[in-house]
């Protein structure tokens, strides 16, 4: 018999405290499930607006983390697609109704019952919370469990989980390929993802950003071209241009300047604003030029394995900056503030000494 | 060489007078040009619009009319695809760049320079205003003149070159078929042509209207299923149903309950609403499902003779009543409450004795 292990992690216990250890228990793994030493995990915006129940949706203690690498230290008896010492990746689920129709095309992440968040959803066997990657191991269904692929680098890849697909996913199901023209609009952790992905699936890529300051760095990114939102004459210049706009910007801004941007057909991609679009979306912005509106979260399963594959065949990695768990709730005033390029991953062997 | 001939119609001479008979030319002829005798024209919402300025795109005189049926009466020299004796039809264009990317695909409507107007335009070669088909003749470059098809009752085909086309283009563009669950919002012209394409389409259809008393008419006209948008319960019970929901209404209303209604990967289509859209539209509503807000304008004119004869084949008319020319101002107060069923056309015998 197997039985629940004990487990450590950074956990926040209400929504103003900051994070810290905290010991618990990992089930006991259930014959489809992966058991995972955690190397690294990355730190995305998420983790702190659930954290904080910016949401109105947190339960405590949380431990946050969704972008999990690691190495199998064990397998149940039905596991099929994993052996102990695989180096593997958790992403934002962790389970879904598995038979629904989302389900069944592999698009868990608009599962009908609604999938199963890695850190702060109840459990579907025992109802128990989940809990997140800023800890030492976790027990995973393989199902929700993806290879690293060989030679990618850990550290970089785990981003790759969250801001790696929620911008992949839509590029590929909108089917950008070469000949095409994508705006990308935001440079943090999605948006420079956004670049390297849509520039390897050979796009010519515009970013849109508020500030000067970051034209040399999104060059350097890949992008083709740099617009500043905020002059008019930039914006002008682009009008009717691109074939895709993706906006990674996940708080409240107008769109309509950028719908204008597209072409006839083209299509504007939310990935990160869950909020009501204030100031009002011009319909005649739509109408005119028959352009779509479309919103786009993370990714399913096997996409996520793709994707992963895709990085590692293409060379891109997420530009990242490594901490140490005690230095946790810096980073995350950090985060707040925009002051990182543009993911911070955790060593999860500092949180072995802690 | 052909001559400018003298024309009749009604037109509005200011935002706030009545249309009322004037005497104007229709331009000599041009070598692709195809005259017309106009035998019946329908009555569009945007006539009123426009001519009463509500979009601050006026000019007078004007003479509305943009569902034209008529008889060929004299073509240019190099006009290959109409003859003197052709019924034919001409819809909301009647000028484009021709040479834009719209427009070799056969997408006028989205012409990069933007169509020319069947009203109210310039024209593109003597700078006249255009005028429409609330007279008894017209000039119009054979390009945007479509042919009737045989059999086809002219009278209740007047409104499929506006109406008909309108909610059409985006049903075929999006590919709606059989297996597909349609809602189609709104009861007017352009709705209950709506209803009726999305049946011959094979889509099972629902329409969405706030009047418990359009229920036993949504049902004649075609409707499986008619939905009471402002009963919470019914559009609870509607929640992830829908592939399309085709929004034909032209006024400010709040989408999101509608989108809630829609599949993942489900669409919106606006046809009628240019204005901001609010309610705000909710970011939410679109990610987490991956829904799609689209907007889609008239139809080119390959597919606006694609429509007439996909009627033509299937049965589908417009529900008329027939007016004559002196009761046009009537129709419009008429028309402003609501009170057609579903579209005034207007016999032009009755223009001969005017
Ligand atoms: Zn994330
Ligand atoms: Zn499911
Ligand atoms: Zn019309
Ligand atoms: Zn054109």
């Amino acid at each position: 018999m197997t039985t629940a292990t004990p487990a450590k992690g950074y956990a926040a216990h209400s929504d103003s405290s900051p994070l810290e250890l905290w010991n618990f228990e990992r089930r006991a793994p259930r014959p489809d499930d992966v058991s995972i030493e955690i190397l690294y995990c990355g730190v995305c915006h998420s983790d702190l607006h659930f954290a904080r129940d910016d949401w109105g949706m947190a339960s405590y203690p949380v431990i946050p983390g969704h972008e999990i690498v690691g190495r199998v230290t064990a397998v149940g008896g039905e596991v099929k697609n994993h052996q102990v010492g695989d180096l593997v990746g958790v992403g934002c689920m962790v389970d879904s109704c598995r038979q629904c129709k989302a389900c069944n095309d592999g698009l868990e992440n608009y599962c009908a019952e609604g999938f199963v968040m890695t850190y702060g959803s109840p459990d579907k066997h025992d109802g128990t919370l989940t809990q997140g990657g800023y800890s030492d191991k976790v027990v995973v269904s393989e199902r929700f469990v993806v290879k690293m692929p060989d030679g990618i680098d850990l550290k970089s890849a785990a981003p790759i989980l969250c801001a790696g697909i929620t911008t992949y996913s839509p590029l590929k199901h909108y089917g950008v390929k070469p000949g095409h023209k994508v705006g990308v609009i935001g440079m943090g952790g999605l948006g420079h993802m956004g670049v390297k992905l849509a520039k390897a699936l050979g796009a010519e890529v515009t970013l849109f950003t508020r500030s000067e300051s970051k034209k040399a760095e999104a060059k350097k990114q890949g992008a083709d071209h740099v617009v500043i939102s905020t002059n008019d004459d930039e914006m002008a210049a682009v009008a009717e241009t691109y074939d895709f706009m993706l906006d990674t910007v996940p708080v409240q801004h107008d769109i309509n300047p950028y719908l204008a941007a597209l072409k006839p057909d083209g299509t504007h991609i939310l990935v990160g604003l869950l909020e009501p679009l204030e100031p009002a979306v011009s319909g005649a912005n739509l109408i005119f030029r028959r352009r779509v509106l479309a919103g786009s979260l993370i990714g399913g399963m096997p996409e996520t394995q793709e994707v992963l594959d895709f990085c590692a065949e293409n060379g891109i990695t997420c530009d990242v900056e490594m901490i140490n768990i005690d230095q946790i709730n810096e980073a995350w005033d950090r985060m707040q503030k925009g002051d990182v390029k543009y993911r911070f991953v955790i060593d999860m062997a500092s949180l072995k000494s802690a």
